[in-house]
């Protein structure tokens, strides 16, 4: 028989039981957060019709789609390439979803993008976003539920940008910039961070903005770190521009509910050079840049009230925020922010077995200890007790179990701690109290202990 | 703009909140366990190359096939049709995965099989294999999984029915058939369910058995529940069968294996009339049927020792179970099966609020109820409390936090019970204690309480 060379897709890979470690730990705690919170999770189907899929994203996008597929079938299909699409067209579908819909969705989604480093055509996207409700409160308890997230994984420094659609509206009137070049102005305010002051008054002059138009522009946004105008000034900046006041008013509300929410003072601030790419935001807008580690955008979302439209005559108010868990756990990854005690494998234990005669002793043992709750791995061949060790530190299991004749003709089992490099004999029944106790004590501040 | 109806492709479905809170718990127990076995997560892209695909399943299942392509892209792909082949690709690409390697994979795969009731195109496969040991400890262990899992998952009365392809192979000499008729052999013995005793010998004869031959078998089989054979007394009428004896060997080992692991008795037996559909099973096998409720088979596996031969010279033995978990969650809806406290929601607490004074209270409770892990939602309108409370009865939400001016002036709380129609108040700080004991309280055993 031939051997089929065993490889993957261009841009595609495998999460081996290694990397799955991590990636288990940050989405338990993503979607512990996301349940307390009130969020609840939801399944699309991978494939989608053509039609939900293209219109929307536009025709450099759709050159990344992957169409779908079988013999005799007549429907055009694809891979979804976002998880709103598939949110719009759920809440079209199903008009009876009581609302607020609050929901939640981490799932892979497909792009035929060029490969590079840690950019994969498969990737997990994890959305969460509230659909029926225009109260303030949903987009505060958005920046609530991305702060909660980011401290429980551990990031220490970060902040919330918040800016307004609508102030972005009423800036560019203030301006005199015609509503159809809006998007201009925003996509020259937003290329701050790559271009510098000057390139962006460049960028305003080809827009048609005079320079001392630009220079009023610059003034109001006071990019690149200068003092920032308060609300208040720039209430009284704009106070001929209704729909600047009407965003001016969503964020003022917006600010007063992050404090009770239990967001703590320094992670957020409004920001009025932040605009987002997307065009289809409607009011308030918030993205979360991980000051220490300096890794950048790390969440984006905003309110877009026009979600549903393309699927249904009946709109829908919404809000909500992407969090990049694929960069999340990169991160957590390269800077060995996981906690101490995790290793390369999720098994605690590994039962050593001797020969036929105490076998039926270790299976007993590790029965009992999964009956306890550890994660125990039994030892298949009755291979020399060091070969059994040997595989157990190549796996990186921390705890051996070692259930030999003179141990047992004593009562008696030897754990041995492959971390700490010690080992004690314990009474048969006490082994899963004693390794727990040896996990919990090994359990410390990562500061304090690192990766191991 | 036009309106695109929102609706799925044909067999494709969406999973919704409601109907997430049973799969979400299904889920847990079945991944617990296997952490508990030491088995390990995988993740493998959707997405594999034609070349992986084709060739092992016959053209019947290709027909079924979902091919994927984008534009200018050049690999032929198509979508995963089960979690073996990818497994195997996967152990013949990272060859120093230390084995056994144990993985489990619970990810859904794409068939364009004719929709049906509960079928659908897209469905969750959940696999558990060992990789890389020929021991019938690894079998063992695989029944034991099995046997937690659906105890686990509350099932009270099912078997798990072990042969060995041995066996079967060491009766097809016994019956004097040739080695390349012994598949229409196994598929006639499996045809017992449908076409009984009867049609079983009508279609021996066609594989060419004479009448007393197939009496011969059947007395061995003991088909339709007649007085099972021992291994004893099978090992006697086999004994110039080697390869039966080599099988028989086999299952006794696991036999002796499988109280020590905690498999009770009357959870398993050996059925030799059990032969399972695909040819690539080399020893044990094993079928899980669950007699109470009587909902037939939900899981089938086995040792395949030829697994990775298409991609890899280097061969490796292994075992492993596939678990109908999409069969497991319809069931346990069905059957009213789910845990007496589950409703439609995994929310557990509405909090409400009544106006802008006493919003930063509401707020902060919210905040609160949160941090100690309850998981709440946050009412957002300062509607009559009559409409915040149908929300909550509407969602299934099954307590509500009333946090009003009366209640704030006395530093109390009001929490309404909505299932047991009751309510108490308590003191600020005490909210989370008092629902988490009603929560307690309200979690008795599913028979005593059935569905709310």
């Amino acid at each position: 028989m031939t051997i089929i060379p065993p490889r993957l897709p261009k841009g595609m890979r495998d999460v081996l039981p290694g990397q799955m470690v991590l990636r288990q730990h940050v989405l338990a705690i993503v979607e512990g957060v996301f349940a307390e919170f009130g969020f609840e999770p939801l399944i699309t189907p991978a494939i989608e019709l053509s039609e939900i899929l293209y219109g929307k994203y536009g025709a450099d996008a759709e050159k990344l789609f992957f169409m779908v597929e079988h013999p005799g079938g007549k429907e055009k299909l694809g891979l979804r390439y976002d998880l709103s699409v598939p949110l719009s067209r759920v809440v079209a579908q199903y008009p009876d979803l009581p609302k607020p819909f609050r929901r939640y969705q981490i799932a892979p989604v497909w792009r035929a993008e060029r490969p590079q480093h840690g950019r994969y055509r498969e990737f997990y996207q994890c959305d969460a976003d509230v659909v029926g409700s225009a109260s303030m409160l949903a987009d505060a308890e958005i920046i609530a539920l991305i702060f909660t997230i980011l401290r429980r994984l551990g990031f220490e420094q970060f902040v919330t940008l918040i800016n307004d659609r609508k102030i972005l509206a009423g800036i560019g009137q203030y301006c005199g910039v015609p509503s159809e070049q809006v998007p201009q102005l925003h996509r020259a305010i937003d290329k701050l961070d790559k271009i510098g002051v000057d390139g962006v008054r460049e960028e305003l002059r080809k827009a048609g903005l005079t320079d001392s138009t630009a220079d009023r522009l610059l003034d109001l946004l006071q990019p690149g770190g200068g003092p920032q105008l308060g609300l208040g000034d720039l209430r009284r900046a704009l106070a001929d521009y209704p729909i600047a006041l009407e965003g001016i008013g969503e964020l003022e509300e917006l600010l007063r509910y992050l404090p009770a929410l239990g967001v703590a003072e320094g992670f957020y601030r409004v920001d009025l050079a932040m605009v987002r790419g997307l065009d289809y935001y409607t009011g308030p807008i918030y993205e979360t840049l991980v000051e220490k580690p300096r890794i950048g955008s790390i969440t984006g979302g905003g309110r877009f009230d026009g979600l549903v439209g393309r699927f249904s005559t009946q709109g829908y108010p919404a809000t909500g925020t992407t969090i990049g868990i694929e960069r999340i756990i990169d991160v957590l990854e390269d800077l060995n922010m996981a906690p101490g005690a995790m290793g390369q494998t999720s098994v605690q234990v590994l039962v050593t077995v001797f020969g036929p005669q105490t076998l039926p002793d270790s299976l007993q043992l590790v029965a009992d200890l999964r009956n306890a709750g550890l994660r125990c791995e039994l030892y298949y061949d009755a291979d020399p007790l060091g070969a059994q060790i040997r595989y157990a530190v190549k796996k990186g299991i921390p705890f051996v179990a070692i259930a030999g004749p003179d141990e047992l003709a004593a009562g008696q089992v030897t754990v041995r701690d492959l971390r700490r490099k010690s080992q004690v004999q314990v009474g048969r029944t006490d082994v899963a109290g004693a390794i727990r106790k040896q996990i919990a004590d090994s359990s410390q501040p990562r500061q304090e202990r690192g990766m191991q």
